[in-house]
């Protein structure tokens, strides 16, 4: 059914971010979207990493699906100059793709995956990393099919819901993860309204989010971010369900700036606050929250907008893009291996030690 | 010292957004900051009615005072027509600014302090009237003084501050409540810098309010509206100074879309929330907070931005203006009367029925 990184005939999901080339990786360009669908073809792991410095392509797995095509690339390349040095030789490859994006642990997580297969190799390596390469994304679509299952069932039938950023088909191999779990809670009949956060800066619940749910005829509210407070107070939300670009070992969760403030609010309101990641988003050598770096971009990204400048000369800013929500406000993780109801430290280590069965695709 | 409602010399504010020229009132458009600094001349109640609508004119306060004399442009008109029937003819005029816009109470409210005069009136009304929308104007400026006296004594040397919208003098008389507060302790060297929520979807922060501190010499730095939680969780603020649309008889205080949300994120960080506005902006006739009309604009605003959509064709939107954040996690109330701490209904109408000692101009 997963093929050449896309799906086709599900209904619920059509959209697919990247795509293995063989040569190359092709990835939807998700700065242009939703006026236009266009591909850029990466053809390197500099390549790839600008790509993803630049955000054509973003969200946490589908970042780590990307670097992990990128050593296939770079692999191949550093063979072919050079057949006897190239394990060392790409070192360099593999530091430039490391410094692409700080937050997003799954980037340096499909890295070590790849390398850790490149002691045993002989000759070409490009046949086996790309095999891997095509099994980390295949696993990460599996893996946002189980956990759709499993956040779903947590969701009472006429629920609206909020969400906040994109993390669907444009984050992930494909699916999504937060999204993942509104599509199957919505094909189940479970929810009756997305609210999705616009999500400033970059704006990702405007363009992406709405876009994904436009086309799968899911209802979609957009609102300001900042209005996602009052939409509990009115009774309009039943659950946040976010997604997160690193779960430290005590569960406190970084993601999109903006999700501490939805889960105090969550809190406040008594509404449940689930955050939705596979395991290759969970950092163990983060003990909490305060070890994640955190990226912050130029301020242009908030004095301008759309190339206009909408600030005074001489304003200044300050725009980190991620946020840590403290464990104690999160009601769920849901993973590939599990829920874990009211994460700790005690918690998602039994979860992760518990083996890792092979997502069923 | 204010001179046709412009006030000069004072080096902490420069800026006057409202002037009566006698025959009309100019308005600064607000819509065109800050990359244009134009007029616009509106001669007729109809005509500031629809600058009020359409957002030329903004903030509860400027709001009011241009009500104001948008009755003597109408009484005059009227009374030009037919000097027998122009109190009753007026009463269509007073209808069209009463709907201008619903959640400030500071519409009605000069509207009813106007219309007070008129009984008593005979022969041509401008004067009186003219005199009267003009000691609106005056004292509103007087109060956000005596406001940021009263507001800035609370705030220790050192400080870090975070405002949301535009409350300076763009949106009052002049001067500014929230922003008055955060003038006069700048000029005291309490505060070493503003956190400015760019405050979406219309971004008078961004705008207007970062417009006015630049000018001003303040230290501002932009932040996205989702990004206060985290500045908070990092120390970075030490107090949440708004201003209000209204206040209602138990202390709940409509304001600007994600006012609540600062209101939870202070309360649950321990940070201080001040909320600064003039008497006129107090509503005793709302019990609480639920009796207040809350805006919804047109999605547009969120759906669109600089003309051009941002979102997918077939997403909706959810566009309140306006949130209510409940007494309970409001730390004080500053107003020209006095400051209320913890409000109340017993405190406010304490603060009410004490008497309106005129500010000192």
């Amino acid at each position: 059914m997963i093929k050449g990184g896309y799906m086709h005939s599900n209904r619920y999901d059509s959209i697919r971010a990247i795509r293995w080339l063989g040569n190359g990786v092709e990835l939807l360009d998700q700065r242009r979207l939703p006026g236009e669908a266009s591909y850029l073809v990466a053809k390197s792991a500099t390549e790839v990493a600008a790509a993803i410095r630049d955000m054509v392509v973003r969200g946490a797995p589908a970042i780590g699906i990307s670097a992990a095509y990128a050593v296939v690339l770079a692999s191949g390349e550093r063979f072919r100059s050079s057949p006897a040095s190239w394990k060392q030789d790409l070192e360099v490859d593999l530091a430039t793709l490391r410094a692409a994006r700080p937050t997003a642990v799954n980037l340096a997580w499909a890295l070590d995956r790849m390398l850790s297969h490149i002691p045993e190799l002989e000759g070409d390596p490009v046949p086996t990393l790309a095999r891997e390469a095509k099994r980390i994304h295949d696993e990460d679509v599996a893996a946002n099919y189980r956990m759709g299952e499993l956040g779903a069932a947590l969701i009472e039938p006429g629920s609206g819901v909020l969400t906040h950023c994109n993390t669907g088909s444009l984050a992930t191999g494909g699916y999504g993860t937060a999204l993942g779990v509104i599509r199957t809670a919505f094909a189940r009949g479970a929810i009756e309204r997305v609210f999705a956060d616009e999500t400033r800066p970059w704006l990702q619940g405007a363009r992406l989010t709405a876009w994904e749910l436009v086309e799968e005829g899911i209802p979609v509210s957009l609102i300001a971010d900042s209005a996602a407070a009052y939409a509990m107070r009115r009774g309009k939300v039943s659950w946040v369900i976010v997604g997160a670009d690193r779960v430290a070992a005590n569960g406190d969760v970084a993601n999109k700036i903006g999700t501490y403030s939805l889960a105090l609010s969550a809190r406040y309101h008594g509404i449940g606050f689930m955050v939705v990641a596979p395991t290759s988003s969970i950092d163990l050598a983060a003990t909490d929250g305060s070890a994640i770096p955190i990226e912050a971009r130029g301020a242009e990204e908030l004095l301008r907008f759309a190339e206009r400048p909408v600030a005074a000369t001489g304003a200044g800013g300050w725009n980190p893009v991620f946020d840590v929500t403290p464990a104690e406000l999160v009601s769920v993780l849901v993973t590939e291996r599990g829920v874990v109801t009211e994460p700790t430290e005690a918690r998602i280590a039994s979860l992760m030690s518990a083996g890792s069965p092979a997502p069923s695709a």
